[in-house]
Order: C-alpha cells, then structure tokens, then sequence
C-alpha cells in the first residue's frame, strides 16, 4: 500500500493510498479519512460509496463528510467506482465500463477479469484498511445514485458485516431502470434471475435490513425518472421497513444536495455504530 | 358557547366547550388548549383530528400535546369525531355512524341531516375558535388514523386554509380499503367518482400539498392492512412531493405511539407556522 497524499483536516488526517488489488486484477486508489479520536483508540468506519464517473476523490473534496467525522469521531472510507487503467476494458458511454461498476462482480467478458467490485468493496479493500488504520471493526455505509445503489443492496445482502445504512438518492430499482438494466445485462449476462440480489426494492421484499435505514432524496434531482424513488418507498413501507424517507424540496442530483445532507447521515450513522460498543 | 371546564395545563388553559352546531345541527363538544403565550398575545393554532370511536376527549388527555404546544407557543383544537345525539343517526358498528364521521359532509340518508364534519372543521368550528379564544388565523392540522385521514383531505383540499401539515398512521387510501369504502358508499353513495376528494393517495396525485408534510407510521400497528401507508409513500415520492415519511418500528396504533412522536409533530408544526409571521 502507497501513501498518495495526506492532509490534515478538521484535526484529523485525510489521506489518499494505492494498492494492488487482487479482486480487480489492477492498481486501485482509494481514500481514507481519520478522525482526531482515531489518535488514541480505533474508530467505527462509514463507507461512502460513489456514483457513476466519481473517483474516491469527488465525495473526499465536495461531501463535506469530514467535518461530521470528526465531530462524532467516525472513520470515512472512500472507494473508487471500478477498476482503472489501460489494461481494463471500458466502453464510450460514461454510464457503463470504467467509472460505472455498479458493485457488482461481472461474469460476462470482457467485463469479469477487473470488474469485481463487490468483493473488492465487501472484503479485500475492507481487510485493508482493517488492516493498516485505527478502524473498527464495526462498519455503517452510504452512498450516492449509483453509491446509494450500492450502499444499499451490499447492506441488505451482508447484515452481519454492517451495522448502519443509508443513502443518498440511490438507483432504487435498477432492473427496471436504464441506469441498470444496461449495465446489469452486460456485466451478469440476460438472465435476469442473476440481477435480483443487485436491487434494493427486490431485496427490500426478499430481506430488507435489520435495522432502520435514512433515505435523502431531492425532489428537483434532473434524473428521478431514472433513480425511482417511489419504488423504494413503496417497498419500504409495504414491507413495515423501519426507516425514513426524505423527499428534500428543490434539491438536485449534485453534491450540493449531498453536502447538505450529509451532518444528518453521519449523526444517523454515529448513532448507531457508536452505541453498544 | 358553555363552557364545561378549563384546568391549568402547562401554565395555560386546557378547555372543553359545548355549542350548537348549524352545520351538524346538534350540539358539539370541543376542546381547546391556549399556551402561556396566549395571555399576551394571539398564536397560531394546530388541529388535532381524531380517529375512529374517539370524541374530543382521548388525545386531549392521552396524546401529551400540551407540554409541545406551551414549549413552543402554539393553541390547540381537539374537535369531536361526529355529531352526536339521540336524534342523530347511528350504527352497531364502531366504524360508522356516531364516532366515525370521516370529515365528510355526507349527501345520503340517514347521515345527510347531522354528518356534515367537513363543514363543520373547515368553516364553523374555524370560525368559531377565531372569535372566541386568542388565536391567530394561522392554521396547521395533524391527526390520527381516520383523523390523519382528515387532516391529509382537509389540508390538500383547502391550501390557502392551513400552513403545516402531517400526521399520525393516517387512513391513506380509503377509496381501496374497508376503512373507507364502507363509509363513503354509506355518506356519499355508491358513485365512486365522488369519494375522489376524500382520499389522500388520490389528492396527492391530483393536487399534492403546497408545503412539505411529516407523515409517522407505527410498523407494528395492528391495522396496517387498513391503513395502507405503502399507497400514500408511493405516491408523496412519484409525485416528487417535499415531505417526510417514517416506519417507526415495534409502534402500535395507540395514543402511546401518538405521544411517543407527539413532540416531534408540535416541533414541525411550530416550525411552519411561527415563521414569517
């Protein structure tokens, strides 16, 4: 692991590191941030995972996230949204290839031999940083669109591995959505069976979560109709899904709305993950 | 107006008043509580509609909004649920006829003479509280069950009437539910087309609410299959409509799940109604 950059923020440290990943076959950067309380004892973690064509660095410099950490004394982890580089396939469209994993591991080519972004996120990026940080065991995680997407299925798919949830206006219901059905079908192929676990109003009815989760929504987000919040609400409430839903007025799909929210989702998550140590 | 009693509450004035209704044709009790801020000044007003079986007497005792309304300033209305009376017609059943009104100014027999408690809310008893006690012309409306039934329709269907707006485990789609079909075939006849604005899911897809609304929903309430939260979630964040909806868990439908979010409603209220004076 390669220390990229490290910045003191809000008395803490915000750093960004390289490391060669195993599960997608390249060099995959991510970033982490480290509250002041992480000087003295581990920290809960929050995994914030992002949308299509971010990095780990659009949420690290324009969420806000760090200010909240520090206040609760919580860890941020930062993944990037898929594998890099000249060696991995990609394709012109900023909605599919590079940029736009979705958090799934592909089976079909040429998408499969770097395209694992579900075990990358669920296991080798989190002994990593379990590994070589003052972090927790104990893991919340959000997101944003294609992130919220992510934040949410992942959550839903592995209870024992987070104890807190919640999203920023995520891809609800992506296989019945052109933000998921395109990419779903290249990556796991057209048997549709296959995408039931990477959907969160489908999980909502096959497991939902075991705790209560925080959905932020914009009600001026430019892209609704792909996102589907209704969907998710819908399935929340029919399955009695402890939670809340948020439809915030005339805020959009940019980091503003993120930003604005985000005090909100880490106290959630420090509520949480902070209690019953 | 008879005043049947008043008790100090919270340092103001918790009252019960007795008049003869024109719109229900028979005498109605109501309740009224005035804050401490009254004695100086008039405040703005929430109303509290009750649900199935209740008169004016359950949340005023047991929903615990005194302690909110005096902490922020706000005068409370408690109506009764139905006109009431030996004249007035009735039924066995608990869910219709006396206690069971649902805000509805019913145009069949035998109900048309007395049910007419959307009159009676939105203009005599308004009218009536506006001339007597110290309140403004400012108005937020919340209720419980067929009352959040009737604070939603009420509040949708009259915008420039109310200034906030939520409620407690609401009747949401009663036009699809035997909470509601019994009833409005009963008040309002058999022509479905007329039940339209007494549904929340369907004003909501017809006119929305111009602000945003907090909706609380008990995920153990014991009548969910009548209540349909689902329907109403499904339709605030299809339409996009700025509110928030929670699924509170373990919460039954109660006055202790009222009380235990009473404080969170006054708050939202107060919020609304206190601002831009």
């Amino acid at each position: 692991m390669e220390t990229l950059s490290e910045n003191r923020s809000f008395e803490g440290v915000q750093g960004v590191y390289k490391h060669a990943s195993t599960a997608c076959g390249c060099d995959m950067t991510f970033a982490v941030y480290l509250p002041p309380q992480a000087k003295t004892g581990k920290v809960p973690v929050l995994w914030y995972l992002s949308g299509l064509t971010c990095t780990h660095e659009n949420a690290m410099v324009k969420a806000g996230l760090q200010e909240h950490a520090a206040e609760h004394g919580l860890a941020l982890v930062f993944p990037d949204t898929s594998p890099r580089g000249d060696d991995v396939a990609d394709d012109d469209a900023y909605d599919l290839g590079q940029g736009a994993g979705f958090y799934v591991n592909a089976t079909r080519n040429p998408w499969r031999p770097h395209f694992q972004m579900y075990d990358y996120i669920t296991s080798e990026l989190r002994d990593l940083v379990l590994a070589n940080f003052a972090i927790l065991d104990r893991h919340g995680i959000t997101g944003h669109s294609m992130g919220g997407h992510g934040a949410l299925t992942i959550a839903m798919r592995n209870p024992d591995m987070y104890d807190s949830l919640s999203a920023f206006a995520p891809i609800a219901n992506p296989t019945q959505s052109d933000w998921g059905r395109k990419q779903l079908s290249a990556y796991l192929g057209d048997d549709e069976s296959s995408w039931c676990q990477h959907d969160s109003v489908l999980l909502m009815d096959d497991k939902g979560w075991k705790g209560d989760l925080l959905i932020d929504q914009g009600g001026s987000d430019q892209f609704l109709d792909l996102l589907k919040p209704e969907t998710l609400a819908e399935a929340m409430m029919r399955n009695r899904q402890p939670g809340v839903f948020r439809m915030q007025e005339g805020y959009d799909h940019s980091y503003f709305f993120v930003n604005s929210f985000a005090g909100d989702h880490v106290a959630w998550h420090a509520d949480r993950l902070l209690q019953d140590q």
